[in-house]
């Protein structure tokens, strides 16, 4: 196939860690144990019964800090894994469209909220390996996010258009915020606010529900640009990054000081005057940054540019492999984790932060769609989703450490992200 | 009692979360409800009884992301926190002289690891309550960290000098690295490294257990400076701060280049060449970073001291009430939290970061001894030794949440700092 074959993009790009490229179709071929003599744990998912509280609520006890789900699209189910055992506990079922999921987890770090395509929001249990409840709170969801203090979770919807709110313990309806139009990057930010965009009106909301969640305080900002696709929020929840699909240029607010509004900068990035062909649009939710420098990949380019947030001008690029669609950082921010769209997606870079320098390559296999470190960051996992398997890696040495069977995986997510802001 | 009373500082500054001020003795005066209307939330500690798990390891099951402990160092004992409910699930008791005590997380953040000043390492299980394992592994300890991994657990000790490692699961032996003189500042790194200082010669190791965590391969750095008595490590694991006792300035150490060697920056910060007298050396272990700026303790001084982390050079100071002991960000890097050594120990000041003012000053009573926030900092607790209670904020509005009983606490520290870097 061609290097430059241009792609048609849907009319909303579905910037989604859980959809397959627009060219691979989830395949069943080929065993999952074919050389992987370098493999030093092999673990055999779908062996153990998943395990249930009896009706006091007792249980096994374990601790739910070291737990985590890749999702299965094809088949709408998770894997529920264990990463001091490296290990998968079991599959679990029963979530409905899992195109486009993604998951936030309670302040416990005992329950997973995951979104699915077909607008279903489902409360898992990671100690039991079992769906609590499920929803279907629209017709089509993009995704969601768990406020500051953990009380409520906020779906972002295509259909209707609009944010929903709801009680994390129940899933009761809270609030609904209808906008009219398709909401994409929904975000948390400290203050239990949610920030979020709206594809069709170039504008950007904040829902405030410090005061009273039940009727959130809205603030509109204008100017946001075309057809923003996505958005990111720095670690720190200080920066809304949205990404703009109609035009070049990115939208930036600090939510520091939100009455100064939307601010756009970065004016040659994106797809160019040209219209670059981009095999499928970079994700911005895991933008790297460490220090004062954002890594972020370039759009229909094979370069990774680097953005003073100081300033936020680009201040460098990184040649690399194919078109970036994650550029992660290691928790400690001492190396890059970057992985292409088609053709190059059977591909991984790791880049120096000091040096700016690729230090190490791996093909783990066609179609890596996702990346997750362990929360200090020894491991990393990734999604291999043609070779139906998740991959373990030692960040240090590169080394394999183990490989996990799955179902055309997608996106991992750890139960650490209950700690993190935006994530 | 005089503003400026010089103290006599023990012949190795005890830089400890744990001990009670050099003057306060530990008070049982007043009862813990008095004046507190506005308090939201009331829980009585100490009415649950603690929760075991069966033989077979089954018991009530909940998420370990929420918990926490405080230290009750008269009694040797524990505060079980809930920091959903805002409450006490009780109190943990037979953990011996938690004077210097501090505390360290399993990777699951199931179990809590505590360092007591007597040699103990008490291995806690954060879901039952109860001391699973208790070893007397020195003759005096000075606090401790966990590995990268998870799997290993260092203890720093005064008597005899020296550092050991013990397996995380059972507590046996697997490392004993003889230092010949006092160690402080341990500190993990990523790498599955520790490191620490000698407060007599100066020096400092690093021990790296990535190869062979039963014979650590040791890297010795001289120049550190005179006496050593605390350290710090920087969020993302890269720098590693010693403070000295025994001259002005400081010694950094990169660890993303420690071919360097350690470099001594600061030379006006100390006691300066009059000796001012110090109430009680500052916390190293807690100082603030927000981007590329740290917030530090001024040593004897009615301030704190900014510090430009890319040069390490003073670029200014903010004056506050009082000798500063902890100056801690909130996780979203907005503002900084202050407390005080002797005569201003009953104060707390709040720090706007962007404008660098003072924007709230609270009162909560006799010894704020340490302060804790929650992973995505939307509360903060404080000891409040001599009041005998803790006491919760909501960093937002500054409005106390909730008040719970304890005996003259000291530090607390939350199962989430199992996911961080030297925490």
């Amino acid at each position: 196939m061609s290097d430059v074959l241009p792609v048609s993009m849907p009319a909303v790009p579905e910037c989604d860690r859980a959809r397959a490229s627009f060219f691979g179709r989830v395949s069943a071929r080929g065993g999952w144990v074919h050389g992987v003599l370098a493999c030093l744990l092999m673990a055999c998912a779908m062996s153990v019964p998943t395990q249930a509280a009896d009706p006091a609520g007792n249980g096994p006890l374990r601790g739910s800090g070291d737990l985590g789900i890749a999702v299965e699209r094809a088949k709408g189910s998770l894997q529920w894994l264990d990463t001091s055992k490296l290990s998968s506990l079991g599959r679990i079922e029963g979530l409905g469209d899992l195109s486009h999921a993604s998951a936030v987890f309670s302040r416990d770090a005992r329950y997973a909220y995951v979104f699915g395509r077909d607008g279903g929001l489902t409360k898992v249990d990671m100690l039991t390996g079992q769906v609590v409840k499920r929803i279907i709170q629209s017709g089509n969801s993009i995704g969601g996010a768990i406020s500051q203090d953990g009380r409520w979770i906020a779906a972002a919807n295509y259909t209707p258009g609009g944010v929903k709110i709801f009680d994390a313990e129940t899933l009761a309806l809270v609030a609904d915020i209808p906008t009219g139009t398709k909401v994409v990057g929904l975000e948390d930010v400290p203050g239990n606010r949610f920030v979020f965009s709206l594809w069709d009106k170039g504008e950007t909301w904040i829902a405030d529900l410090s005061e009273d969640p039940g009727n959130p305080k809205i603030t509109r900002l204008t100017g946001t640009g075309t057809q923003p696709y996505d958005a990111l929020i720095s670690p720190d929840g200080r920066w809304y990054v949205a990404g703009l699909y109609g035009e070049n240029g990115i939208a930036v607010l600090d939510m520091w000081n939100p009455e100064q509004g939307m601010r756009r900068v970065l004016p040659d990035y994106g797809r160019g005057e040209e219209k670059l062909p981009v095999y499928k649009m970079p994700h911005l939710d895991s933008w790297a940054m460490v220090g004062n420098l954002a890594f972020i990949p370039g759009v229909g380019r094979h370069e990774v540019v680097i953005v003073d947030v100081g300033t936020w001008r680009q201040v460098g690029v990184i040649p690399v492999a194919g078109q970036p669609v994650f550029v992660m950082a290691q928790p400690d921010g001492r190396r890059l984790w970057v992985n292409f769209a088609f053709p190059h997606y059977d591909t991984v870079q790791i880049i120096d932060v000091p040096s700016q320098k690729i230090v190490h390559e791996m093909k783990p296999g066609k179609a890596v769609l996702h990346m997750e470190f362990t929360p200090r960051g020894e491991q990393v996992w990734l999604s291999v989703r043609d070779a139906n398997r998740l991959e373990v890696y030692d960040t240090h040495t590169f080394r394999k450490l183990a490989e996990l069977p799955a179902d055309a995986p997608s996106g991992i997510f750890f139960t650490s992200r209950a700690h993190r802001i935006g994530l």
